[in-house]
């Protein structure tokens, strides 16, 4: 194991060794494995946004197999995705690269309200399936928040009891924040910090913008000066509100469509000192190849192997 | 066992031997037993309408028997019926047909507010009564989204543990959908993917008019010009929406009553790839003769016998 | 066992010997023994109106022992009682009548919003009685529907797990119903139908009455001629809505208070094929000796002795 | 033991010999043991209405050691209070009187909305500190009725398998009442119905007023001539409304404050045939050989030693 | 073991050995170790503030390992934090000092309504990472009250079964008080009372102000004449609204920023009968070395080392 990784567990040591073994096969598993940098394929959005919308612009999309196929081609760390996608091909691909089984998840035909997403599967569905991690979304700012991280708080003790690594998707979100503030670095740097001590091992966010949204916070960013002017800034400012640097913290790849937005992206995270990128609709709504180039691009960048 | 149901049972991998031999009952069972066809009977109109408005018609249907000797004598793959219903007979017809215990149930007695069915029966029951599987329903759209997906996923975690299928009704409504997108094209394939997302091992959902119900939808249908036209194409689109293909799909029959027009449906289902029907009103509200021949020209189009 | 309590027997196949030999204890017991009729006397008037109201014109019912003698010694088929009253009579009386223990009850001191009792009791303390069955009221048309059915649910299987029988009082209340309603013909007969399909092995309804309350129905009873004009016809509609005769109904006597009334109302049922009477406060609100000549006639309507 | 103790336990024949002996050891301890009578410390007020408010009168009450004294002292059947205050001092005073864990408790900080307090203790917690009995208040009246008849219903069943007696305050409050109407008559006398038909081994209720609140049981009062004008009537009329005497009924001290006032009651509860005395403030606010003088008064009337 | 310490574990009788044991690891440890007072310190500011406001001050603190370290370089007695902190030190810091596992928290997020933290841990989380304690926070006054006083009666039970000392952090706030009210002498003396009556071991207020809150509670402190004046009146009464004295209670350090003015309130705490002080941000957002010497004053104020 190389010595990165094996630093990386070192900061897990609460955990049994089943859940550091899980946190290894992630950490060592594909074209970043060794590196202590990850890229994870997550396919969530036929359930969060419909099949269509998800999948038309690339219809291969629609067969659950494709997204295993995709995820072992480009050699990504890891495979993310609700119970129906994974049941559906985790026995075919038993072995060929770890899963996170997403324990829930929206859709779009409901709006209005606090956003809490409903639970739609169990860490012992996620023992049965292989999976290496439960994946979970909490929405800090949701006025809905006790009843998201009381299920975290039971799943995630589970999983650890059980031998899984925990990973949070952590996206503010709710009454209490602008639209702007969901990205805003203060509230973001805030959501590292609350799945970090929810007990995540891994956390998901999204790359931060210059907004800070809450007075209180304004003042403090202001008088430390904390520099957040550059993303590589702001992602080394969440880095460090994940414990120092100490949790394992990956962004998503957002709205960005173009290619080389997305690799500027992708290099002010690695500059950060993030840990890599979970990446979806720009992986698999793009034709194989194309797929496949685009997320060796980001890979390569991650290892070093580009600037 | 035909190919076609090896193959299908191939799609469910995930599965128990106990569940996957359950599946196999359903495919295997009645006339068009062994194509990959399948048309089930079920009888919830009692508890969903009210007696008289679902047995008057054929009185013969106050009886549980009756409902059983249908299905039996119409070469159905199997007979869903609420708790009740299925206690009433399980007994005296077991072993004649696959059953399918229906868990939830609404009542026309009380209106208003976001639909949710009352839970009125357990895996255990179902287990004790015999049956193959367990029938859900869900409401994509209503804002008791969470309550519902919550109960089919321990549910469906329990069922698949003690070797029964699933079968989930999804069928949009509530809330945030206009009463003609309850049956829009994009809403019925979205109702499918979140069916299967949740782990249905088979979904029922209601033929889809042309009508796309949202905005962020309806760009992408015209971008990637998905044919929607016929029946058949929408069919086969919400074919392709529950894991292109690889989940059992099934249609009710909806509200249509001349029966020249029910067989054109069916025809478009099958053409589409539907993998069948799910009839009630139309059969058991027949004299029984005239059920019966209804379901067998059905059939026949299933089983390619008529074109 | 006389052939019509087996032929009643016959119709519970699913259950087991347990709930069968308790459901063959109320049939068998007291004068209507055997005949497959039942008298039944129920006494939870003090938890629903209070003890005032319930007892002051017949003091002897303040004190729990005078129910059980009462109900032995007009040979009444069970007694059924909330947890204090049985619990205040049940060793002495051990082995003398069938008991029935209502599990959920309503008080008078609360009012307004959707009716909902409150579960007092136990499945456990049911057997820990020796009772024969458990009670449950359920009110159809309720917005606390879902709340209700899912605690008969759960108590119901509990039940029939251990060998008792399931009594359900089925009475149609709350927002969606006009209090004319809550007798109407077609509301009787859904409430009927809709605690049978929850698995009631004995229900109880109101005596219904002609007017139909809901427009989809009402149409339906106008074009099937059902006929609703006597309480006779109107009694056999409701038991063809409980499975056809095939689950144990039961009616309750209502306001009514005048003798001749009521004997009229008992021979009624008699005629429409009701199995029995369940009478509280004309029962225990008479003095003793009028009050077992009021049960001496009813039952004999029911066992045919009088016209 | 004396045979009116063994009279009253007679009327628990359900109850298994746990709770039978911790009755008898209600009923055998102190002053007035084995007299039937029974006067008990409760000591919740710190809870209920704040320290000082509660022991600043008498400052030695702040200490929870005091309270065990001053009831062992005084001869008390047994000292009741939340699980603090015995957990400080069951240790020590193990033995030396029964114990009553109150397992629910209000405070005066929250207010508005329909009374229900907070649960704060179990029936374990009862077995370790050695109680006798657990004690719960409900509100009848209050619109989280269902919620307390619930909690009552699982504690109480539990309680009774683990061999503990149950005593419940039942204080009827909240909207469906008036002010006035919390200690009417007819109310006080439903209270303790209500209490009995829960299961409570002891009821404890406030002493009645000549009101009557409700309008169908003034009627019934009316008609009945159910004499209410003297309190030892009314105390009588609830002996009654508690299963004719068979269950016991002791009565709160009230808000009285005058010495012979509250003799004057005493003596009303004694003719009218209540059990005894539950006396806080009145006895704990009091300098201790006040304290002690004023319950050994409140026990000579009770044991007839004084008219 | 200290006279002291032997005394102060002697008030806990009812609790079992592993649970004095506890109790006594805390009072034993660091500077403090022996004499009965104690100095935690707590770090969940960063769950509740944010990481920016709560670290930014002294980057350090970023670091999970740092809090650790401060705590027993400074020679605390114990250091409480929530789940994420304790899991990313526990392993490399077992055994240098006794652990808090903080149960439930809030953060700043969502805002509006009556304050109810999330539950963000549980007891067996507190043994696999070594605790001595479980730490809960609750605000009484707040309509939430119920859910809070709930969670602590199932936690505290659990913890106290497995040999963990229960720490309640009771901070008045919500619906029913002023702001002015929160630190009220009447309401903080309340909500010590409330936090002894529910179990707590050892239990956290504020420092209370003059401000009497409650009409009710008005009438007694002006009649009895109780002393409030000055902040170590005050503490002494709050101390004996916490069981005469008998329950550890100690102080927050509140938002005091000036040394000298803290070092007073600690002597008026230290001289009013207080146990110690919980100080976070006084201590963590300072330079280590100004951390170390403001904690050790604080001590020798303790230890009676400095007037």
């Amino acid at each position: 194991m190389s010595e990165r990784v094996q630093e990386i567990l070192g900061w897990y040591g609460s955990d049994c060794p089943g859940t550091r073994m899980n946190l290894a096969r992630l950490l060592n598993h594909g074209r970043l494995g060794g590196t202590g940098r990850l890229v994870i394929l997550p396919v969530d959005q036929g359930f969060e946004h419909g099949p269509a919308r998800s999948f038309a612009a690339n219809p291969e999309g629609y067969d659950p197999r494709y997204h295993f196929e995709l995820a072992i081609k480009a050699g990504c760390n890891a495979y993310a995705a609700p119970l129906g996608f994974l049941e559906a091909g985790a026995a075919e691909f038993a072995g060929r690269i770890p899963l996170i089984l997403k324990l829930n998840n929206s859709d779009s035909l409901t709006g209005g309200g606090d956003p809490c997403p409903a639970v739609t599967g169990s860490v012992d569905d996620a023992l049965r399936l292989g999976c290496s991690a439960i994946g979970f979304t909490i929405y800090p700012g949701s006025g809905a928040r006790n009843e998201m991280f009381g299920q975290i708080r039971a799943l995630g003790e589970e999983a650890k009891r059980k031998g899984l690594a925990v990973v949070v998707w952590s996206y503010p979100r709710g009454g209490g924040l602008s639209k702007e503030g969901e990205t805003a670095i203060d509230v973001v740097a805030y959501a590292a910090q609350i799945a970090a001590q929810l007990g995540a091992h891994v956390i998901k966010v999204k790359p931060p913008t210059g907004h800070v949204e809450q007075a209180a916070a304004k003042k403090v960013y202001e008088k430390q000066r904390i520099p957040v002017g550059t993303l590589a800034e702001r992602v080394r400012h969440v880095v460090q509100s994940a414990f120092n640097g100490r949790r394992i913290l990956i962004f998503s790849g957002g709205e960005a469509k173009d290619t080389p937005a997305i690799m500027e992206e992708v290099r002010a995270i690695r500059d950060g000192g993030g840990f890599g990128s979970i990446i979806g609709r720009n992986s698999f709504q793009r034709p194989l190849g194309e797929a496949l180039e685009f997320l060796g691009q980001v890979m390569d960048i991650y290892a070093g192997k580009t600037k």
